[in-house]
This record gives C-alpha cells, structure tokens and sequence, in this order.
C-alpha cells in the first residue's frame, strides 16, 4: 500500500490523505480500483478521527482505493469553502488518476454528521459529483445546520437529476441531529427516482461511526446491528459499480434510476404508466400493446385492461414484457422505437 | 409444539394457524413466551402461502409463539372485514393467553403487503393494538390501495400517540407498491416521535418474503442482503420486548417514544427544547440550570446558554444530565418535580 | 404446513413429527423439497426439547421438510434399539416420500449430544444412509460414552467409504463431551477423503442447541457468534443437495469426496500424487505428461518434474490441468482412458 | 494513523511496515491498543501481498495497531532465518512499545500458509512468544513442507504448555496445504489443554486470504461463509484480550487454558476427574464432597457417586461447585487449600 498525506492548504489545514492498494502481480486482474473519499464529520468545527481511519478500514478491506478529506474547519469553514477543498480534491484524484489505477467514473465519497452534509453537497452542487454518496447520519436541513450554528445550504432541496445513488443510515433517536433529516432527503430522492438504500436503527447516539466496540463501547446503549451498514454500504457500492471478477470488473446490477421517467425522451426503461400515457407511444407500440391485452390477465374480472395498466404503472416496460414473455425478441426494436418519442 | 388451525369463519375462509412452543422442563426460566400475528399478503385477493410458514419459522427459532391469521379476502374483504377479522383474532389469542403462555402485552403483527396493510390498520386503528409491527413492503397510500383496486383507508394519516413501535422493511425499486408508502409512514411516525427502524434495500422484486433462497431463487436480481429483515426484526422486538434471561424476560432497551414530548406533563423525559421553552420548568430546575451554566461549555465563544439549550434541544433531559455527569443522584427528585408541570 | 406426530412404538414412546411444507402454487417451481431428520440429545435417557422444534425451525426457514425423531430411551435404549428407530422412521419416510414430496437421495441427519452420536452412527452403520449427517457436540468416543454410562459402539472407526459428508460443530470447552469426540471423526472422516465442515468455537457450554437466547440466555457466557452453526449448516446441505432454483434443484457444487482416490479404477478426480505413482496410468497418460512437462514450471531450479508432480499431488488431475489449461478439450477422453486403469 | 516500513535487514529485504493507530483525543477511553503481526505465506518463496494489506485492515478496523513482517525467502530462507526475523521484529515492537500506545502481553501473529508455519513457530518455539496466534490454511506437518520443498520443523510436536490459545481455519479440499495439517494442530493442542477456536470450511482453493472478492473473485468456486473467518477471529482475540470498555480494556472471558490440569498444584480450575484422583485433594476437601454426595444425583439409580464423578470429571470444579450452588461462599478458601496439593 502507498500511504501519505497530501497538503491541500497549509494555512487552513486541508489534507488529503492517499491509501493506494496493490494492482497486478498478486493481485490478478485487478488492474485499477474503485475509490471512495471519506469525509468525517465534527460541526465544520473539527475533523473526527473517530471517522477517519477505522472508516478507511472498511473500504481497503473491500479492495477499494481510500482517500481521507481533512477539510477547512472552524473560522476557514465559511460555505463554500469547504465545498472547494472536496473539488480541489477531486481534482487532484483525477489528475492522479492513472498512476493511481483509480477507476476516475467509480469514486464514491462516504460522510458523517457534518462531513455527511458535504458529501451531500458533492452530490448535488458540485463541480465533479462522486458516482455514489454514504450519508451517515447526516446534516441536511436548514433548521438542523442553523441550530447547531452553521450557515451552509439545505441538501435535499438540490436534489437533481444528476445526483447519484444513496446510501442513507442513522439512528432513530440521535438527539444531534435528527432523523427527519435523513426523511427529507430520502423524499427528495425519490421525487427525481434516483437509487438509495437507507438503513435506519431505532436507536444509539449520534457519531457511533463504523460501530466497532472500539469506537462505540460495549458499555454504551447501541444495537450492535447497527455495524452491519459497513458490510451494507459496501455490497451497495459493489451492486453500483461491479465487482472485481476473473476479468476486470463485472457489469452493475443496480442502476443509478430505478427507470428513466426523467429523460428527455421515452425508452423501455420508462414506466409502463408514463408510455402508455403518451399517445404517440401507444401508436410506436400499438401490435405490442395488442400482445399485452391478449396475455395480461386483470386481476379481477370487472378490471378494464386500462385499469391493470395503472396497476402494473410502477413496473418498466422492460420488466413487464420480460417477466410476462410478451415480444422479448423484439426488445431493442422496441427500445428503439421509444428513443424516438419526446418524453412529454 | 403445540399446533392447530382454529377456524373463525367457515363462510369467509377465515382461519388462525396456532404455533405454541413449550414452557417450563427443558426451557427452564421461561414461563410464558412473547408472540407474533402473521398476516400473509395477497392484495385481499388471497392470503399468500409464501408470506406464512416460512416467516413463522423465523419467530419460532426466536422464542415466541407464532400465530397465522388468514383473514377476509376477495369479494368478502369490503373493508372493515379484515379488521374485524384481526380483532376477532386477538380476542381469541387474549382469551387462551394463559393457557397457552402468552405475555398478552408483547404481542407483535407481522404484515407484507396487503397484510402490511392490515397490519398497519391494526397499529393504528384497532381496538387491541398490537405492541409492535412489522411492515414488508406494506400497502400503506391511498393511491396506492386505488391502484391496487383496494377501497381501504390510507395508513400514515391514522398515525397517533398510541400507534406501537414500527419496524419497516422494503425494496426502493418496488414496481407494485412504490416505496413512497413506507416514506409517508415514517414521517407519519416521526411526527408523533414513535420509535421505528427501517431498512430499504435498493433494488429487488415486490413479494420476496424472508427472502431465503427457497422464496426467492438465487436466479432472480436480488441483494441477498435484503434478507437480514429477519434477523433484525427479531432483534428489534427483543430490544422493545426485552429478552430472554436466566430470570424471566430482562428489560427492554427501547422505548415506544423516543421522548415524552407528546405527554401531558412534562418529565426527565421530555427533550432540553420543550422543558428549557417552559417559564415554570425553567423555575422549578432553577437550581439544575445554574450548574448546566456552570458546566456545559458552548461549542464556540460567540454561542450564547441559550443557543448551546437549542444546539442540544432535541436530547432528553434525562440523556444531557447523565451524560455530563450534573445532578445525577438528583434524577429522581427532579423528574418528580417536572412532573408537576403542564406541558404546554 | 401439514403438522403431525406419528406414534412408531407406543409401548417404547418413539415418535416421529412430521413438518411437509408446501410445493407448487405460491411455491413456483418448487414441486419436492429437501428433508432433514432431527435426532434431539439427552444421554440416552430422555429427548431434549430444546434440540427439537428451535431447530426444526431453522430447517423450515431453509424450505427443507422436518422430521423430528424421539427414540428409545432409558431402559429401553439398549443398543441398537435406537438405530433400529431410525431405520423405521428412515422407512416410513420413504415410503411417503411421494406423497409429502420428498426428494430421497437428500435427507439430512441432524443429531445433537446423545442425538449425534445416532445421527453419526446412521451415517456409518445404517441401512438407510442419510445423504448428510450434522453432528453437534455428538458423543462418538467410547471412552465419553462409557463415562456417560452408555454402552454404545464407538463412531470414528466405522467410518467408512459410504459415510456421508459430515457437518461437525462443538465447543471447545465443552465437560460434558470432550472436543476429542469432534477431532477423532474429523481424523477418521479424511482417512476416506470424505467431505467434511466443522467450527469449534472456544467456550460455552454443553447443549446449546440453536444457541439463540431463547435457549442459551443472555446471562451465560457464551460466544455469541456459535449461533452461527445454524446458518452455516444450511449453507453447507445447499453445497450438497443444490439450492432452490428457477427450474428445480441447482447443481451442488460440493462433492461427497474430495477426490476418487478411494475408488476401484482411476479417473480424472483421482488426485495427481495417485496417478503418477501408477505406472498403467503414466503409460496411458503419455501425452498429457508431455504437455504437462513443457508447461508446468517447477518452484526452484533445483526441483525435478517428479518432485513438482509430489507437491501439487494432494490436487486432483482435473483440477490441476483445469488451473493450467493444458489439454482442456481432451478431459472427457482422458478420464474414460483413466477408467480402465485399476485403482492399485 | 501512523504509517511506515522500517528495513530489518537490507540485504534479504526484511521489513515490518507498521501501522499506528491515535490514542486519547477522539479515541476518549482509549489510552494503548493491543497489535496483530501479519505473516504473509509464499511458500518461503516470496511474501504474498494479497495476505498483506487486505488482512491489515481487518485488524484496524477492529481497533488494532498492525504490523507487516516480510520476512526472509528464497535462498535467504534457511531456517531459522525467518523465526530470527520474527524475534527481531517482535524485539522492536517491545522497545517501541510504550511510544507507540501497544499492549505489550496483547499481541497477537496472524499467519497464512508459509506464514502460518512461521506465526505456528512463534507460538511453540519462539523466546518472544505472542498471546494469541491465527493460522490460516497453515503449513504445519513435516510431510507437507518435505512436499513443498521446505526444510523446517514440524509444529504439532513443539506445542507445550506455554503455546498460546490458537484460531485456525483452513478448506477441508485445500490441495495444497492438506486438511491434515490443520487436524494435527488441534489435537496437539487439545493434549495441553489450550484453548482453540476452528472453522473447516469444506471446499474452497488453497491461498484466500481474506475471501473478501477482491481476492477470491465471484467467479472462483469458493464458499462465501469461509470469508467469516475475519470476523470470528476479531472476536476470539477480543475474548483472549478483553474489549475496549469505556474505562479501558474489560476482562477477557476467555482463558488460555481449558484447565489447571497442566499446572504443578491443584487447584479448583483443574477438573473434577483430576482432583477427586488425588487422594490428597480428597482429604483436604472432605466436607465438600460431602456435600456433593448429598447433592448431586446420579442420572440413574444404579450408578454410583464415583462413576458420577467420572461422569462428569471434565468439568473444573469450580464450574461443577457453581452450577450446582455448592459452597459457593467458600470458593476461595477451597482453591487456597486445593493450592497446597501437588498435581501428581
């Protein structure tokens, strides 16, 4: 492993620390990683290093590059200053990328608290967005950030199009920063279909990080269970990015939307209700829809076949014709077909 | 084991599957077991097998007895059918809970789906609520059950000071009940400060019960993670139930509220905010303050006490006292005198 | 769930519960299920309890059928007076087996204490041979049985080449049954190149069954990770029986042996060490040796071909050609050549 | 964290990489932390780095300080080259060891293969011996190195009765290090009565480190469960180590030894069979066998007092006394008597 500290800005104290695993020889055909950030958390009046190396712990173990923001703090941390240490860093990253073997489009940053409401920004403000976002028990709303005396932007409100898949954890009960926080952002979220996963415990205090009896104390009241978002934030990672396989890494089985109702134009990854809303996407797949009426059956007799398209309007077109075998062979004709309707 | 099915209507196929464990001999220090309610989905079209047997073993293996409620369906499930159906059920249940050893007030529901649904009413509407419920992937919108072709009440707005501990489980990519339904949920239980966990996996299909591979083959795209609802869940009730011990059930480490904001009279209890907002509290815990003035030290120079009691305002009183070590062979005597304030 | 008790001596009280899960419907391609046989401890003079339906349950979560064995004891114990038991219960299984749907060649025997040493002497002895045996803190020495006072044959030395794959756990400290019970059968089972699994935890007592706190409480000292066993030991009967899949049964992708070095003639699962020290099969194998000459480097200079053919001669000659991609499109040729080599 | 390679030897490129983790600060409680030294195997050919850092951060992540030895190899390997280069390295952990936060009697070898043969050395025949040792697919028996070319001692025969308690785990098809290596071991070590912990998985290739997928892809045949041994073993050492507490490390529960047996005076942790042999013990603990006699049932008529308590002779007596309530208040008064008795 390479291991050193990168100083990003002397008189502020912003440092990136840089945990580069092996590729190649031992390591087969690992030829490049994925690479998380990890940004701790501390009020942007400190960086915890409670939330530092154990969390890179996690990541190097599961083959992953690790870097370790150190942002500006305390009077250097004025928005958006801490936002241009994450783009500075980021920046350096890629500029490394390729004597790193860091895999530039699979970097994932993981914060905490106040490092969780920075990795919320990176997610939906920045310049260069991370491909996946871990919020642990994050600061998000406004009302939270103001009580604890920061001025910094709401998160779930910039929730775009463009931000990435979320991994959401926290406890019920954390008395610094409340669960609605976590609510909000996982509402937003779902307005624009973005992927999460969202992991929350009924109880234990704010700032347990990995979990780990040697950070969080047998002694202390905490669902041991609440460990396990390491090994969860990590199988997240993997269903986002591929896993390391015989040859190179393997395809995603998650997607970044769970269907594309948000693009510009329609395709079979649209929701079977927003295509079969659209007129001129009924006349494109008028024999396939005259398929579906002969093989859907309603699930009561008085249903009208319109009736079961609204039931069945959460589902993708893709997922319908391919679990009902209706026109599978014809799948990227249709596809095809629906790339050329405006999504209106 | 002691195991019987008891029909409680012949007309309407209602029926409860009775699982009782032994107590007493081999088993010792346990008298009288915790027990769950299983409620099968089926979209009250019929109670589905795979949301049965397999979801009562993991509570068997845990301790409790189990109990299968299938309920009213199809043409007879015209709402408050099933309802009356679960009422019916726990009437029985509470009529044989000696002779069949049950703790009547650890009783907990098990829903999926539509049962989720049921599930959900009998937390919030029922005449004998359950003291917790699990909800997979739980029909629990209005628009949803509309879609669905259900003409039963939306869930979240039913949500009250009485509603038991919620345990929600659900995949983010559900095309057949849309993961906003568990969203609404818990914000419905958030505003009433009611203790829940939550786990939402980000992808996998609607209906996957215990997940286990003989539910939920391993050909399907599936994080084999969204099983361990089974482990946690059980987990959950033994945190609000208390657990086994060498002496009878210990003491649970969950509360139903996560504080006593919504009660009456104000207590250790209540959060920092609500008491420090009470002129009369503020009175009566005159001298406490004056030693918190003493003792708790701002997170900056320019916070002011007052700006520190909102920073800390979501925590009990409770927790800030023992935590900071003040007036802590006092609690007694002060949760005593706060209990003679309105909270208002 | 068909649930039922089947009386197979009154006069001696042996019974045999019976747990058929469902098959086909809401079960999809499921149309016959797995089945294991649990045989509860109790030192021969009574049956445990704890060791039936905790564990029954665990089986029923993994869609296995359950059968529960209550055998002769006490003064009808009289070896082998249980064995016979098991044979009957063994043959009434079989011949319902069509009837309750289940798949012969895959029942399992899970045995504990007293139970284990049954279940370990059907897996050696019987006529009816269980295709798996689970084998939890068994007594299999006659030295522990003798100072159990039972008068019961010894189980490691009649292992045999017919003995199935065993699952072992224990802990180490256990007073009641010596860990040298486990080790002198895991010895024996690698004498016959058997499959085997076994975990050993350090601590606890005797009798754990399940291990879940409803069984071993909280209150004892003991590892809490040995509940582990339960999970594990499914994992190892899917490796060996094949999982649930989309259309029936999968491949197991674990053999009863570990390699054919036990068998009449040789074959490609013979291990190398085997083949090469056979002269018939170096004649039939001249090419290949050739191949493998020119391909296969050794580890120093200084090794010879024929040292290099010892230390990787615990491999079995498809696996090592396999690994090296040597000759690869000729291994179903070379293993039917092998086959007419004796095995001597 | 602290990060760093210091060179032991320069000319066999001998080097121990070192990784400190804070103390005090945010680690609050937390003032020193036990050590695991990480032996990577390579067939004392080379030193595998896949048996480097990814094991490393299993350890940090638990809390503890790692070290990396990379020993002797190849041509500089001659024994005991590489169990010297172990007692060096140990040597400069003990002079380093207070500025560096470690726990000197807490430090524990984690070795692979080859290095499982070296961390098997340090544990019987080292002068600096470790608290614990973890062997991972270990080369342990002559035959086994004679096959790989290694001229070095086989470890079963130094085990003594100052061996540490040991964690192994290895696969049972390993056909390169045979299962038997690893049986050998255990029995050696359950001669001493040393406590152990085992888990065998059955199948599995020979080298997999930690199993995590970035080592063992998913496309290896390779059984998932085997990668638990990374947390198994984070939990024995925190048995044999106690665990981070809030006011330091709490007692461990687990011993080195089952029982006093092997020790020069008797005393109430050797077991029952032991003491009540000694005629000596049986005098000076008269009046509490009597009390026995009165208390303890045979579990049937005819059996007599003595053959129960050879019954039950693997118990120590203290837990046998406990159990069953007898003398309890006299507990220290009878070890100081029993203290007196040589072990003959």
């Amino acid at each position: 492993m390479q291991y050193k500290t990168i100083v990003l800005s002397e008189e502020r104290n912003v440092t990136l620390t840089v945990m580069i695993q092996g590729t190649g020889g031992e390591f087969r055909s690992i030829s490049e990683r994925p690479a998380v950030l990890v940004i701790p958390g501390g009020g942007y009046r400190f960086c915890s290093d409670r939330e530092a190396d154990p969390v890179a712990a996690v990541y190097l173990k599961a083959g992953y590059h690790v870097f370790i923001l150190r942002y500006s703090v305390g009077a250097d941390a004025r928005w958006p200053r801490p936002l241009e240490d994450y783009e500075e860093a980021m920046a350096l990253i890629d500029a490394h990328a390729d004597e790193w073997h860091v895999i530039r489009e699979k970097i994932a940053v993981v914060g905490f608290s106040a490092g969780g409401h920075l990795a919320g920004a990176a997610a939906t403000m920045a310049k260069r967005r991370p491909a996946a976002a871990v919020l642990g028990y994050a600061v998000l709303r406004e009302e939270t950030a103001r009580e604890l005396g920061c001025d910094i932007p709401a998160i779930p409100e910039h929730v775009d199009g463009d931000t990435c898949p979320c991994f959401l954890f926290a406890t019920r009960s954390d008395s610094v920063v409340p669960i609605q926080n976590t609510l909000d952002m996982l509402n937003a979220l779902n307005r624009f279909q973005t992927s999460f996963e969202c992991h929350i415990y009924p109880y234990g205090p704010h700032g347990f990080s990995t979990g780990d009896p040697s950070i969080q104390s047998m002694d202390t009241i905490f669902p041991r269970r609440a460990e396990d978002w390491t090994a969860d934030s990590v199988a997240f990672l993997r269903d986002l990015f591929g896993d390391f396989g015989a040859r190179g890494m393997t395809e995603p089985v998650l997607r970044a939307h769970t269907n594309d109702d948000g693009m510009a134009w329609l395709s079979l990854d649209c929701s079977v209700g927003r295509i079969y809303g659209n007129p001129e996407a009924r006349r494109v797949l008028a024999d396939t829809i005259r398929h579906m009426r002969e093989r859907i059956r309603p699930f009561t007799p008085e249903m009208s076949f319109e009736d079961m398209m609204q039931a069945l309007g959460k589902m993708t077109l893709r997922e319908l014709l391919t679990e009902r075998g209706i026109d599978t062979d014809r799948l990227p004709e249709l596809d095809a077909a629906l790339r050329t309707v405006p999504n209106i």
